[in-house]
């Protein structure tokens, strides 16, 4: 009998088709001020015109432009101020040709004007006359009506994250409550008869449970509510209870651990021990997180991570992260929002092919340029991931990369 | 009379020299599963070896290397199997030459034993009898004690943020609570005669409130914990009373609004006004967001924001946040953290020289590099905002950019 281990291999590219297809969790309201970082659960239409009403954009003068035209610094326009426009007011005057009204960045154009003239291009000759030296187009230092958000039209997009900016927008409508999608629970599992709760010490030949952390932390990260359900020993029912405890409150379940043949092999045999449960994945062509797992159970995603805490935490950048965004309701089209970055590579770097390698860098800008900046040390070492501030995507067809190549790195970032 | 109002104007470069001398928060205890994204308030030493076993990488066999030496497909090495090691357990066996014990990724190394060789390079002939037909090296699949964390190194520093990996070596270190400085306190106060609260319908001429929510926003995602205390109408003791108020219980203050010369002169007054305070900055070379106030009121950052909504988000991005960052504690060297990627210019963009010019941009990515795409429109506008994934910085010696310029473009995401 051979010891080797058979892995019906699947590709990164194909696993992360599977993810999209999980229908994405329900919806819920929350409050504007808590809305940031969120994903919009239906698009947004404007109920007004933004403005609504002409605004000037600079301290000056509200003119109609054909007054002001071929003034200059050697022929200034006269013209008679007939009035002033506070912050907040109505104005009660209008303007006509020859005339022009105080106005204050902000403030409402009175009727019969068009155009702003900067406070910088005139000069007060008294109470009621002023000199403009420079020509103003029509609609120069003015915001029309509508010319931000008109009415009626679509202002923010089903399956957008909330920036500021978005928490701007629905400001100006006026929408204290926003509908977004709930954040996923994610259920955190760790497995392994070696593997102890970190607040005891550990005697020899055990490890503290460093992957539940690490995986929370990037859970929360990525938009998801972790739930930490504890350790399971290597054996059945252990494991059994906690992953039916997990799918019962989760919308994800991450079971970690299980880095060994024999524990992979409990994973494996309590999912397809489940009713209604599909094992998808058993070995993705990724380098490292090839014994990666992944189960559809009661059409929840279930993922079977490597016990190694590196080649977790590589799994979750490059596969469950995506996962927990397209449940989260995150648009396809969004999914990669600047995570990764373009850099040069400043070493040769090895890589097999057939397989996608994720190497650890530093990132170190020089010049209109990242240098991407290999770490060295054993890939299971997490002093490693420390150190790196991100990870270099080796292509599948690539036999490694030479020293100047381009790269593109996936940030890990807090 | 001239309207012209003068700027002393300061650079950005000096803002930011100002900015960093503002001492930082105190510090608190938080929940190693709370951690993420804080920032570390002392150097984390390690108290353990990690390992503190060496231990196996991959599935296989334990062995001495030099039992391999020479082993290949046409000439195996034949090894006595003499027992085995469990996950978790202290291995009872040891390993002499011409021996091999089975073990598991992640199992304890037997005294004796060297080097691991993987599964998939072996083969058995009967229960006590293996071929290996590879050469393995000493520490080949194997970690040794204190590679990864050596008792007594330093492997966490001061005023760096908390990552998943982060959080991964405390939990090695069996580290529940971690020390961060707090989340500074920031005080969000809006002015003007004709602001709204967002749940009002505004009368013409008045506007909602968006910057209370676009700064709420950059505040919690820059790491601070926003309060908002309400609008001031644009006289002496509304304003003065809300920024008294605003000291009283915030570290770091922000006023928006004020865009006209009017209120802008409310702000400076009001803060002249005030006992043990001084204005540092009133106007900076940046484009948008010249009109910018900086004081220092009892040792407390108070910035002047342009009422402009898009001015205020620039403004924030280019001098606050970093200012925010400053007093949360984060480590100069830290600031920059890959919030600016580096893009190709995809068009011609006018600048003037003498300030930096900040221009919303569309990132695209294409190839190995991110192209930066201007976003048209006038800058008032909150929906260019919107629209834009960054920030492109033109310096301040710079008349404009070609395209086909390599620009920095700093991250505009949540």
């Amino acid at each position: 009998m051979s010891g080797k281990e058979f892995f019906k291999v699947t590709t990164l590219e194909a696993v992360l088709e599977l993810v999209s297809a999980f229908p994405p969790v329900g919806e819920e309201s929350v409050r504007l001020d808590q809305s940031v970082g969120r994903i919009l659960a239906h698009d947004v239409l404007s109920d007004i015109d933004l403005p609504e009403f002409s605004r000037a954009t600079m301290d000056g003068y509200a003119v109609r432009a054909q007054s002001t035209f071929g003034a200059s610094e050697s022929m200034p326009a006269l013209l008679a101020v007939v009035g002033s426009v506070g912050m907040g007011e109505v104005p009660t005057v209008s303007v006509k040709a020859g005339e022009a009204v105080r106005i204050a960045t902000g403030g409402m154009l009175p009727a019969g004007a068009d155009s702003v003239v900067m406070v910088e291009h005139t000069q007060s000759l008294d109470e009621t006359t002023i000199e403009i030296f420079k020509s103003s187009a029509p609609l120069q230092h003015v915001i029309e009506v509508g010319e931000d958000l008109r009415k009626g039209e679509k202002i923010l997009s089903k399956g957008s994250r909330v920036r500021p900016q978005e928490m701007g927008v629905l400001a100006a409508l006026g929408r204290t409550s926003v509908p977004v999608y709930r954040q996923p629970t994610v259920a955190v599992v760790s497995s392994g008869d070696e593997i102890v709760p970190i607040e005891k010490t550990p005697t020899l030949s055990q490890l503290r449970d460093v992957n539940a952390h690490t995986l929370t932390g990037l859970v929360r990260l990525a938009g998801g509510a972790p739930v930490y359900l504890g350790i399971a020993k290597d054996n059945f029912d252990d494991l059994d209870r906690l992953l039916q405890d997990a799918l019962a409150l989760a919308d994800i379940v991450l079971i970690s651990g299980g880095s060994s043949v024999g524990s992979r092999d409990f994973t494996l045999d309590v999912l397809k021990g489940l009713s209604d449960t599909e094992i998808l994945v058993h070995g993705v062509s990724v380098s490292p997180g090839k014994p990666t797992i992944l189960a559809q159970s009661k059409q929840k995603p279930v993922w079977g991570l490597p016990g190694q805490v590196t080649s977790a935490m590589v799994v979750f950048h490059v596969m469950v992260r995506p996962a927990i965004e397209s449940i989260s309701g995150l648009s396809k089209d969004k999914l990669a929002q600047v995570l990764e970055v373009p850099a040069v590579l400043n070493r040769n770097l090895a890589s097999v092919q057939g397989r996608e390698d994720f190497v650890r860098a530093r990132l170190v800008s020089r010049g209109d340029r990242f240098y991407a900046e290999p770490v060295l040390g054993k890939s299971g070492l997490i002093h490693t991931m420390v150190k790196a501030d991100g990870l270099i995507r080796i292509e599948r067809d690539s036999e490694g990369l030479e020293k100047g190549a381009h790269v593109n790195v996936i940030l890990l970032r807090a």
